[in-house]
């Protein structure tokens, strides 16, 4: 845990802030070795640049907090006086003006708390810098996202076996959860997409349960199991009963751009290269106004995280980065396709996490 | 959609704010009827006393946005160009000087957002009046519930057919997931716990891969499936084998402790008359020192919400509110039991929603 929390420490001196304060997530998770919920219930550290850290902890929480063994100062509370105290305390604890949070998994309510607390105090969103420690992966991370993904390819070939022409979005949905947890899964990465028809044109479809999949349907699977605290994220598309030209051609299409991603992604690539390459290939087919997303997101512990891979961000990727490329085109009122591989970035080019074929499927004849 | 907007509206007139903003989640489905998820890219309604609602909206989502119908302004933003400029359109479109929110829901970078498109906004914490729009459940509301809960005790039934001497905390927790799943859940209400011998002591635990379950353990099943929109929320405690006096008499407090909840609720009791009497016989029990948690929350479409049932809330709780009684005993490095219900409140008195036996259960013999 101790290298874990220099880390931090660097975050807030890179930043001149006094200090970075994490909440229950998967940065927190990283940093203390032991997972929380957080819920209606204020759950912080706060890591200083200099000096020992402190946390403010609910006191339900305090038997599975002691296991975490945090060298430094704890403020718990209960529910029946509230939580301000606790934060009083903090502030006069540990002094400060500057204070580094994570925008993105921080809610307002804790905010507030800090601020009153504090009462002159300086809240930065610090996400990018805070999640970046979580973008080169180890090794230990890249076995729980290949055990995830292993799940998860699984699952996919034992639905993908029972899809029948008349099942409902919900019911092949349905059978991929199970499968999913059949298969291993600790837990959904997160509530998976199934959509036939029209429905996969929108990119983040629920599954009806009053549409039967019918012969010429794409059908676009995008999910993911959760093991070991690390997500899977992985989409196929494929056709029931027959293919039309055009849902040829689009799948080709998309499979093009997805390649193309995997043949500029190597060492120190950056984000905005790759999206470059595979949006270009979008773009230069006759598909180009099928174009909604970006080619994708980094993944991990979380299954949005940096780096985003899009057109104007310039971060460079280093080998160790694990990110979703997934092209997609999307016609309204038609069909979508989008095919998604999990890709780690290595010294000499890249390695697909995903094993899934890619080769265009007809299922359910 | 319109009733629905109006509450929010009539919100805003009570806190005299111009607006108030809700992001994706219970109440942004509540209020709109269509269920979206924000991940990394902001996404709000801005719902002002008087005039027309505003939306921010990723682009991706646009699609099936418009199926929400909104009668107002709506400003998309894409990936590549970030969403500053959304968010200034809006500042422009629709100028306000106070905004409530919902602080347990918004993260701290759609505040910041905000705050910087307007530069002068007070961002007020409306969590709690916002929310409590859920409180009183329709009989739709109801119906959910009740399916929710109904497929949550069928797996509860299938599980404890199931589990056998020297399986594993994670065993039990897999076959409980597949029986959710198998049982019709949409969804897990919350990851489940599943905790035996003094894990069981631990109110938030995690299961463990390398516990099995012994002869005279406490296992303890907190759990509940989501279906349409809405979360079960059970607690079960059995013993494996034998269960020993101390474990049979602690058993008993706790069920004498919610029976007493039950006993007192009715139309118009607060929250903190229902902990008072739960507390109580938990206190006045050899017990006492086992007490970590207040006797419950609010349930709906979300796990907890309000009313938070404890000392020193003076909440009124009207019919048609639905809490959760759930008291517990936890014995650090013993055992734990907690007896939880869904519990409807009525005219005259109230409606437990589980009915899953509360006798004293021995199983895995």
């Amino acid at each position: 845990m101790t290298d874990r929390l220099a880390e931090y420490r660097q975050v807030a001196r890179d930043l001149s802030v006094d200090a970075v304060a994490l909440v229950p997530g998967p940065n927190f998770t990283r940093a203390l070795g032991h997972s929380f919920m957080s819920h209606e219930r204020p759950f912080l550290v706060v890591i200083p640049a200099d000096g020992a850290p402190a946390a403010i902890v609910p006191n339900l929480e305090l038997s599975s907090w002691a296991l975490v063994g945090l060298d430094g100062a704890t403020f718990d509370w209960r529910d029946q006086t509230g939580y301000m105290d606790a934060f009083a305390a903090l502030a006069a604890h540990m002094p400060m003006k500057r204070l580094a949070v994570e925008g993105q998994v921080m809610r307002v309510f804790v905010h507030h708390a800090l601020a009153q607390a504090y009462g002159d105090l300086n809240i930065v969103d610090a996400e990018r810098e805070i999640s970046a420690l979580r973008m080169i992966k180890t090794p230990d991370d890249i076995a729980a996202l290949q055990a995830a993904i292993e799940i998860s390819e699984r699952a996919l070939t034992r639905v993908l076996d029972g899809v029948r022409i008349g099942q409902t979005e919900k019911q092949i949905e349905g059978a991929l959860i199970a499968a999913l947890f059949a298969e291993g899964a600790d837990d959904l990465a997160f509530a998976p997409i199934v959509a036939a028809g029209a429905n996969s044109a929108l990119p983040h479809a629920h599954a009806r349960d009053d549409y039967p999949v019918q012969s010429g349907d794409a059908l676009l699977f995008d999910f993911g199991a959760r093991k070991h605290g690390f997500a899977a994220d992985i989409t196929r598309t494929v056709f029931v009963g027959e293919v039309s030209d055009e849902g040829r051609a689009v799948y080709n299409t998309v499979l093009a751009a997805n390649m193309k991603g995997l043949e500029v992604t190597r060492d120190g690539v950056t984000a905005h290269d790759i999206d470059d390459a595979v949006t270009g290939v979008l773009e230069a087919s006759p598909y180009a106004d099928r174009i909604r997303t970006k080619t994708g997101h980094g993944l991990g512990r979380d299954v949005h995280e940096a780096p985003y891979i899009m057109r104007g961000n310039p971060m460079v990727l280093p080998a160790g980065t694990v990110y979703t490329n997934e092209p997609g085109l999307y016609g309204e009122g038609k069909f979508g396709v989008r095919i998604e591989d999990d890709v780690l970035i290595t010294e000499d080019g890249c390695r697909t996490l995903t094993t899934f074929t890619k080769d265009l499927l007809i299922i359910g004849r």
